[in-house]
């Protein structure tokens, strides 16, 4: 097993696996061991949902858009989860209504983020191959139909993962000095020019994703990305909302 | 260095440092390798801002009201950061109201943690100590200020490290059996009967930070940590859309 940072040093997102199987006995240790992440104030509010059943991947890489959700070999969806601590509160005869508003929702969105993040960062470190899906935020309502949730739990973030049957470039990431200040937050004059170099760099990756094509400039990229957010992205709030949080 | 399955197994969150610095080479090979984690559609919208100032990390600590954090070797602060890709667009001469929805917002959060999240693996792999800081969220405007953050960017989450000068027990965690879930939800029939054996266990759990006292068993923290939410921390919205976010 390599150390972290000989991983990250060399990480790339991995899309496509072979058929090869992970031993049961190595996803329960990496599930125990995630259990020891680090969560907000102690209180352990998210969870994680395995899918096994073919039919659910389908439709998560229908919402995801992505069809290679469905064939990934091992596929986890982290969710906020604040109904356990709600029933918790409540069945031991306390008024519950202490767990639905803004602060704490945030802490769940981040306890889930926390484990998908250990998780790719621990099977990555194991050789194997690991794609995050934040696309399931396309359409948050229908995760909730999909994973049969409850009221105070929300879809965050899902990972993919398997024996790697690709070897993609490594994709260019932004230098340090670019995204790493101190005491302060550090303005560029001219981001045109300051992010000139990067952005070249990026033009000569070839995304495996869109048949070895060249990619856009990085400034293209986060023009176009943004333009197309998706509406049903934006609803987010609103299905929480719906879903009994108060936000 | 440690693997982060063996280092997950043994993790404990660490308070108290020697006065022993870390070089700055390792601080430096730490950044450079965060740089590759993974970020949401490869947009990459989150910072990091290094407090050296000692000024500074005494005001943060006020914000967190936690002493301790005025003391830690290393501190670092992660943001949400749309500032930049904001730039981006509109140094090249474009439309630039893309970067603001909840949709985009959210992505930058989810980047932030995935940033602090693999700082605290890489350190503790190191055999160094860490801790994160939830509690900045007490009071975003003032982090804002301190940090003299841009319009399109969001305080998140910190990470302080340095060498290790306590050894606490380990904090009883949730077993799987009652966080991971296949292909649905698991609903529990009665959750103090479920999960009376880990409110048990946590009862039995020393916490450093309170003088060496027992803990409340799990049930009674959530009721209480939640109930204690922090009228501020549920301004996070309201802040967020004054620094220029349409949530």
């Amino acid at each position: 097993m390599k150390d972290l940072l000989t991983t990250l040093e060399n990480r790339r997102t991995i899309r496509e696996f072979t058929d090869e199987r992970i031993d049961e006995k190595t996803i329960q240790t990496i599930l125990d061991a995630l259990m020891h992440s680090p969560t907000s104030n102690g209180l352990q509010q998210a969870s994680i949902i395995r899918i096994t059943d073919e039919e659910k991947k389908k439709q998560i890489a229908e919402v995801g858009n992505q069809e290679y959700i469905a064939r990934v070999p091992e596929l986890f969806i982290f969710i906020a989860d604040h109904y356990r601590n709600f029933r918790l509160i409540r069945d031991f005869g306390r008024n519950y209504d202490t767990t639905s508003n803004v602060d704490i929702f945030v802490q769940g969105l981040n306890d889930a983020v926390i484990l998908a993040t250990n998780m790719v960062s621990i099977v990555e470190s194991m050789d194997l191959g690991a794609f995050f899906i934040g696309s399931i935020m396309n359409d948050t309502e229908k995760m909730i139909e999909i994973l049969d949730l409850p009221k105070l739990t929300f879809p965050v973030v899902g990972v993919g993962f398997g024996h790697p049957n690709q070897s993609p470039q490594m994709k260019p990431k932004m230098p340090k000095e670019l995204r790493v200040f101190e005491n302060t937050y550090t303005h560029f004059e001219d981001y045109k020019e300051t992010f000139h170099d990067y952005d070249e760099e990026m033009t000569t990756y070839y995304d495996l994703r869109d048949a070895n094509r060249r990619v856009d400039s990085f400034s293209d990229q986060v023009y176009k990305k943004t333009l197309n957010s998706l509406e049903k992205r934006n609803k987010f709030l609103e299905v929480a909302r719906k879903n009994s949080y108060k936000l």
